[in-house]
């Protein structure tokens, strides 16, 4: 198979527009949640986000990259003053409202692109009604990474809210089951279609489908 | 829908192997790559990642986590030694293959699972020859995430070889014409299936196809 190359020294040379899409594409398929935040002063605000990460099990704590110059700030500043934010995934059927909620709105995401907001007794931050895998997570740590100005946030798992029919009995949620969307690029959407779960590899052990 | 609720409080109490599929599960769809290395004394490594995300387009940065305690740690102490790395998609025929390479081998992962190594002038550190989407890294920062000891790598993209026809006039690049693989959980691997890539969002304006 003959690869084309792009090198360094010719990335400056792209087409602006086609260098975007060319490095967002490079990571592969991405974790797209919805992040969910509320003001001091009670306005709820909603945002697509495509840089979203395990950081570990137990504690079960998860990551998120926060560009402050290309996305509202909305969510940086709601999740710092409150200490609150939640993740929901996207399924398929409302996919479209989540690309849209990324536009620059006044009022609320949640009312300007027509998804129902909705608390729990003890995450002071908005899910998404429609979600059918729901994380409510507390603040705990910012990184600013100097070399672009990127923020990474890390909170900890504080309640998970999720559609029964898809935990397995070993913990394995089924995301083809929830109907979970994934993203690549800027702007494009795609549902999992399951090759197979392997078994834990060991060097002399043959895999199997489990 | 009735949606169940895991608290924090009942985490602890989760039977372990539940909990760490369930954590693991949480973020959605990953990035999978086979990150490759070589140490100063020419061994190669392989490792499937699936922490791994877009930084930056302007510098072209990328970032992927690692938990020195739970992988081989020679991919972090190759790519510190020698200031290179690559990333590579997994496509659909060898993503056994990619598992499997995350088994502890004495030798290198290439031989072990059966994927030839190939290397560009420019990088000194080895690609999967299969890969239809290979990407060159220089390291630029090393993250210590105080909170449970995992280790953030930031890399400059050097170089991107990729299947040429993948590639659209404004540099998306099609995972689903490359075949890339993403994976869920631990064990879990998918192709994608597009819904659609959306139009820019704007306040007052309706999305379309693009």
């Amino acid at each position: 198979m003959n690869l084309k190359t792009y090198y360094i020294e010719e990335f400056a040379d792209l087409d602006k527009y086609f260098r975007r899409n060319l490095m967002n594409c490079l990571s592969g398929y991405k974790s797209l949640n919805l992040v969910g935040t509320i003001s001091k002063e009670g306005k709820t605000n909603l945002a697509p986000f495509s840089q979203i990460f395990h950081i570990g099990a137990s504690p079960a704590l998860m990551g998120m990259l926060i560009r402050p110059d290309v996305v509202p700030r909305h969510t940086l500043a709601n999740l710092e003053e409150t200490g609150y934010f939640t993740f929901n995934h996207v399924q398929a059927d409302f996919y479209k409202q989540a690309h849209q909620s990324a536009a620059r709105y006044e009022e609320s995401e949640f009312e300007a692109v027509g998804l129902e907001a909705e608390f729990s007794e003890k995450i002071p931050a908005p899910y998404v009604q429609k979600s059918l895998l729901r994380i409510g997570l507390k603040f705990e740590e910012r990184h600013d990474l100097a070399i672009n100005g990127t923020v990474m946030i890390i909170g900890s798992v504080q309640e998970i809210h999720v559609m029964p029919e898809a935990v397995g009995e070993d913990g394995f949620i089924d995301l083809e089951k929830l109907e979970s969307v994934t993203c690549s690029g800027l702007d494009s959407y795609h549902i999992g279609q399951k090759l197979g779960r392997l078994s834990y590899p060991k060097p002399d052990k043959n895999l199997s489908i489990i």
